[in-house]
């Protein structure tokens, strides 16, 4: 790819597979990683023991836990952080990139208190036009990529042929990237999504089925749209791969974070119970789902399942008795 | 219901399903069975024993096989036979049924050779107007229905107040029809999904995961979306339950007909195999891929997974062939 040279920045999960996609694309990439051992394991042992265990790392992805190694000579810089540290995060290495690198951002979320969607604590961050910001979006579970089975996803930037620039650079036989110049769309499909997970695995948790699932998916997208619209989002982006796709694989899947902790609010434990199950770590879709509703709130957008997410997750209701608020409504047309 | 009194023709797991719902919204309903000990077992044991054991039916429900004991003082006819046999059945009934009955099809498909919709058919057959007859369609699992989960689903009607009355027979405490008056999107919806469902069978029996799974539905909502508007179909209908919804759970569910058939062929069964294996049916799919396929060549609109479902199940292409068909396609803007 030229003198492309891409920074991943985050060796969890999603991180560590899209810098072995864009290992496998044959571009010019280097992981960083926040701990030694974990850099240290990827440059050694081809593979990230903690994220990805059991998949072998290809010989050309370099591994650092230093930032100044790994953004020295960068084009392009991944940000595979969790979102609600992306802004202390790239404070922090601002310095050492590029002012024109392009910036590509892997996060899924609304930061709390800003009320801002990923791209714009980027521009915010960095000073950079939102032109300079892309975002990679689909129904993307990292294990299933990193064991290279086929996917498509989503480039998105407003800048097109940037857009395409990085697409170039991680297409691989079983990585599929289509352009979108939605960036909004496309991100609060990517954040919205994690909260409607949580839903769909309380329903599950609570012994309900598929035809649950299907109308907590298709009403979630519905809430998903009307906010995307306040905010200028092109409807068609939530009928596509980085809506309904994204969407879809991370309701389904056994795999997702989101759904199996809302599996377990579904079966009754609390959400320091189910924290604690997941070694500690709060699903996304638990910060998100309080930022969306209040940017929802603030704009009048009705989300009724993001609001019931939230009174689960942050009010201390039980999910049984929120079950009848979902789909107990008054018949009426279907808009 | 006031003088309201439903006839339900098919005794299927949908049909009869449908019947006990009615049943328990209070209306009068009664279910024909083809055959005569069906018929005898629901009307003595409570019990479709072939369709739907182990639940319990209404007592106010009523059964019989006799087309004209079902059809006597009937204001509704629901039509829950197999859409390819739809024709057939209701010239058969039509001298029986009074002419300003509701008419009120469960079927979903495309019928072989005249391409024509399952409300086209019934309009033909009964020389009735199209506000005169109704669709019921959604993510509506029959079995889990029957078992009492809470579901959503759509009404489809042009005459928005026959839509409404139809939804008031049949809402209870689990069952929320929602009314719509795009009846071609519903029915379309409906029909292709059978179809994409198979492709999601394969995909699942080749190995592949959750994102395939998403992928197959999200481009698979997208070929249906453009027929749709070949034929003056609300894009949004597709984004609703009667689309998105119905797809979801027919993709997502081990219940499903279709999906079932689907991952036979794709570990490697022949049509004639899984047909065998399903008790000697064809999942409804195998055969509306030929008429969806039909419909979209003469009207020259792109459908790639239906071509792949239907070289698959009637010109002996092999499914692990045809995936690199359906995911390695050139890369460009998603739209």
């Amino acid at each position: 790819m030229g003198d492309m040279r891409v920074a991943v920045f985050g060796a969890g999960s999603w991180g560590t597979t899209f810098a072995k996609v864009l290992a496998d694309a044959g571009t010019s990439v280097v992981l960083w990683a926040r701990r030694r051992e974990v850099a240290e394991a990827i440059g050694e042992r081809r593979e990230n023991p903690d994220y990805l265990p059991g998949v072998t790392l290809p010989e050309s992805l370099e591994s650092t836990s230093d930032p100044r190694v790994a953004l020295a000579g960068a084009t392009d810089v991944v940000l595979a952080v969790p979102s609600q540290s992306l802004r202390h995060n790239l404070t922090a290495w601002r310095g050492l990139i590029d002012p024109s690198a392009t910036l590509i951002s892997l996060a899924k979320g609304v930061e709390l208190g800003s009320l801002k969607r990923m791209s714009e604590v980027v521009t915010e961050v960095m000073g950079v036009p939102e032109s300079q910001v892309a975002v990679v979006s689909g129904p993307n579970l990292a294990k299933e990529i990193a064991a290279g089975q086929p996917t498509a996803s989503v480039i998105a930037c407003t800048d097109h042929d940037r857009a395409v620039a990085v697409q170039k650079a991680c297409t691989t036989g079983y990585f599929r990237p289509y352009t979108n110049t939605d960036v909004v769309g496309c991100e609060l499909g990517g954040a919205c999504k994690n909260v409607i997970a949580l839903s769909c695995g309380m329903a599950g948790g609570l012994g309900f089925g598929d035809n649950t699932l299907a109308t907590l998916i298709t009403r979630g997208l519905a809430e998903t749209a009307r906010l995307g619209e306040v905010f200028g989002a092109d409807p068609m982006t939530f009928a596509g791969l980085a809506g309904l796709g994204d969407l879809v694989a991370t309701c389904s899947s056994p795999l997702s974070r989101n759904r199996s902790f809302g599996e377990r609010l579904g079966r009754g434990e609390t959400v320091a119970q189910a924290q604690a199950a997941a070694h500690g770590q709060v699903a996304e879709g638990v910060k998100s789902c309080s930022s969306i509703r209040e940017l929802a709130l603030r704009h009048g957008v009705e989300m009724p399942i993001t609001e019931v997410v939230h009174r689960v997750c942050h009010d201390g209701f039980d999910p049984r008795e929120m079950a009848g608020e979902l789909i107990g409504r008054k018949t009426k047309p279907e808009r």
